[in-house]
């Protein structure tokens, strides 16, 4: 390819959104986590689907890589320009095009963010439930599949997407899905989409399944002992059917952080925090049932709070967790990992995972969605220092290998990117062949952010 | 192909459970609906995964269709043999594996049923969902997407397979997802196969998601003077966001029909069946709930049956109006639709269809799963009369326009098969063409229930 045709062409399309800025490629390279800085040649600002599949086409023409960027929040570098190319910023496609309250629908462009959604519905008596923390595009969303803290009552971005437009390898526009709650119309084309994380196409619009907002909401703290009696409390919550809206875990050290952070001040020893969703009563008997399973794992303190602002300084402290654990070493990078395994196997998961972590004297707080058998550890390192830097790999590498052990996956929530490539195959095995397959017959020029997620190709 | 060679082939690997019975070959050529007799040339019974890999690799070798049989309820014709070849008939492969109960999942064989799936699981406190009606395989309902009365509450199969075990259409073993709940691990290939009607490859194994039984249950009819009023009842309850468990519509044609066949005596009006699941309290709740909702839309009779035989007896009813609709014009042969529409649309999809049959004096009863916008008319008409069967075919034909007119599509439950491929462009447009070279690469000798789903090959 010759990128300076590559980025003639897209200018005359894009004028000044196209940015050949230093500082905006440096941007459209860099992850939140531990990854080289791989930026792309160029930046395209579209301001509509025509446009994507203008840059497509032309970068298909010229076998020219081509990668989405929502916010940049990913975890595992999905979005870095592993081979330069261009890097497509839904940042300018951010209309929500259609609510639809009777159909408890919505259709969005890719950059608008959850909270913007979510602010927009406010009125509606509707709101869109997925919540992975950052304040992420729904496009990006969607390519890496994203779920949070409330998959567990209402699901992850595979069961909140009902259709898509996309703008293919090719630069066609293909829509998936219809509007009905349900179809058994062929391939389902919208999961396949879901979580392919830009490589077989660019996600230009999104319908999104909405939810009604709960009558009442209740929230609540309760601290443990352990962790072990923590995670029994939750393998018991989950196996009565209790349907919790949210079951987080934090450990001792993620308290720590988190009070150091948010000048908080809980107790610091191991919490769940929970919230019920439901009807007045409905709340108040799941809480009631819940305090009596979380009595008999040693849980105490479990108060509710049913008043907006302390709910939401509740979970304000959750999501700052991530920022609260690094900031607990300055200057310090991350590797975040994210196994997710059968929830009989939790406690045994989590327990191997502090053990191994402390025989290997890594700093590593555990929090996590434990609801789903899905946790992750903040793996703090020193990027500087090569020998601790590997150590922190190898301890991230033994950890999924723990997940595959006891039937999880390698990725609950993050996706695959650059960090997760090389578990794959030990995954996937014969699955993984056939990911290359299709990858190869939708995007035979490889244009589609390619060294990610299939195969590579020889 | 010779299909003599590789029955030849065949009769080594399965001995006598090659089946080349004329009766056997009839059967498994036959649907429930109005589709001619299209018979296999063999049956193979084979009892184990390697041996329907030994079955698919050899009918590759030679070019052989291969089409998988369940119980053979589909109702578009999916597992009829349109080229001949060998049926694959799952039902020595009806083992449940392993029930987990502290995961809430079972791993079970194709062949397994339904009911006798929920039959096992009746001690563990869990249970399986999905009901179509029919006591279908689950490897058929897999293959289908199949759903039922109680999707509008815990999903279709879409929502409720975790992995699948397939013989591809080379003849590999291959494993999709983990026993994790949630991944974000690459393609979703368990949503790729889940109604891909066996074109893809033949379904071996399947992780089901459970449910716990609900603590209370009731069950209610709901007598409305019109369909408008029970439709407009529906939608309100939807948006409420009241998780009722069923929600279904029998229109007055329907209840005659049933009383008739059942010896059941409703009032011959339109009817909601509803079953609510939850606790004792929450079950009142919703019901109380529901009866004000219904009062407004002059529902009346509406009362609750918490003893299971009163709850059965309403089910068996609805389960048997198929067959009763069927038994009322004895001899005739049905077309049943199974469009799906936004539920803002239900009732002008309603209407439109009642006044489009009355027109066309149609005999065609609906009834269907209303909570979702699913609705079936059972179009019964005499085989042997070729212009009732044309205007029967025109008027299904003009149904899947509205259909798709209103947002919807061409089926919410039943399936492509042969009976609704013509729709597939118009509803898919450019995205039939990516099933299709989907289809192409995974299955490049078209041996997998050729001629069905995807685009024909020239």
């Amino acid at each position: 390819m010759s990128v300076r045709d590559v980025i003639a062409e897209l200018s005359t399309v894009l004028g000044q959104r196209l940015s050949l800025s230093k500082s905006d490629l440096e941007h459209h390279g860099t992850s939140e986590t531990h990854f080289a800085v791989m930026p792309p040649d160029a930046v395209a600002y579209p301001e509509n689907t025509e446009e994507v599949a203008q840059i497509v086409k032309i970068c298909a023409r010229h076998r020219c890589p081509v990668m989405g960027w929502g916010t940049g929040t990913s975890l595992e570098g999905q979005a870095q320009a592993l081979r330069g190319g261009v890097s497509v910023d839904f940042s300018r496609m951010n209309n929500i095009l259609d609510t639809r309250p009777s159909d408890m629908d919505v259709r969005v462009q890719p950059g608008v963010t959850r909270e913007d959604l979510n602010q927009e519905l406010r009125a509606s008596g509707l709101f869109f439930p997925v919540d992975p923390g950052a304040n992420a595009s729904l496009g990006g969303m969607a390519s890496t599949r994203a779920s949070g803290t409330t998959a567990v009552r209402y699901g992850t971005m595979r069961d909140n997407v009902l259709g898509l437009e996309v703008v293919t390898a090719a630069g066609e526009i293909m829509r998936t899905g219809t509007r009905a709650r349900k179809s058994s119309s062929g391939y389902d084309l919208t999961a396949l989409f879901v979580g392919s994380e830009g490589t077989l196409g660019l996600i230009t619009e999104l319908t999104l399944r909405l939810h009604g907002q709960p009558e009442a909401v209740s929230a609540a703290a309760c601290a443990f002992d352990n962790v072990a009696g923590a995670v029994d409390c939750v393998i018991d919550t989950i196996q009565m059917g209790l349907p919790v809206a949210r079951i987080e875990l934090v450990d001792s050290d993620t308290v720590r952080a988190v009070n150091s952070y948010s000048a908080t001040s809980l107790p610091e020893c191991p919490h769940l925090l929970l919230e019920f969703h439901g009807s007045e009563t409905g709340v108040a008997e799941q809480a009631e049932t819940f305090g009596l399973i979380a009595a008999e794992h040693g849980g105490s303190g479990f108060e509710w709070a049913t008043r907006t602002e302390d709910r939401n300084a509740l979970w304000a402290m959750r999501h700052s967790a991530f920022h609260a654990v690094l900031a607990s070493r300055p200057g310090s990078t991350s590797l975040v990992t994210d196994i997710c395994v059968p929830i009989s196997r939790l406690s045994e998961a989590i327990e191997a995972c502090r053990a191994d972590l402390a025989e290997a004297q890594i700093d590593g707080p555990i929090l996590g969605h434990v609801g789903d058998g899905n946790f992750h550890a903040v793996l703090l390192f020193d990027d500087t220092d090569p020998d601790e830097k590997s150590r922190v790999l190898a301890a991230s590498n033994r950890l999924v290998d723990l997940s595959l052990s006891l039937g999880g996956t390698a990725t609950g929530e993050h996706g695959i990117g650059l960090g997760k490539l090389s578990y794959m195959e030990r995954e996937h095995g014969q699955a993984w062949a056939m990911m290359g397959a299709i990858k190869q017959t939708l995007d035979p020029h490889n244009i589609m952010n390619p060294g990610k997620l299939v195969p590579p190709k020889n």
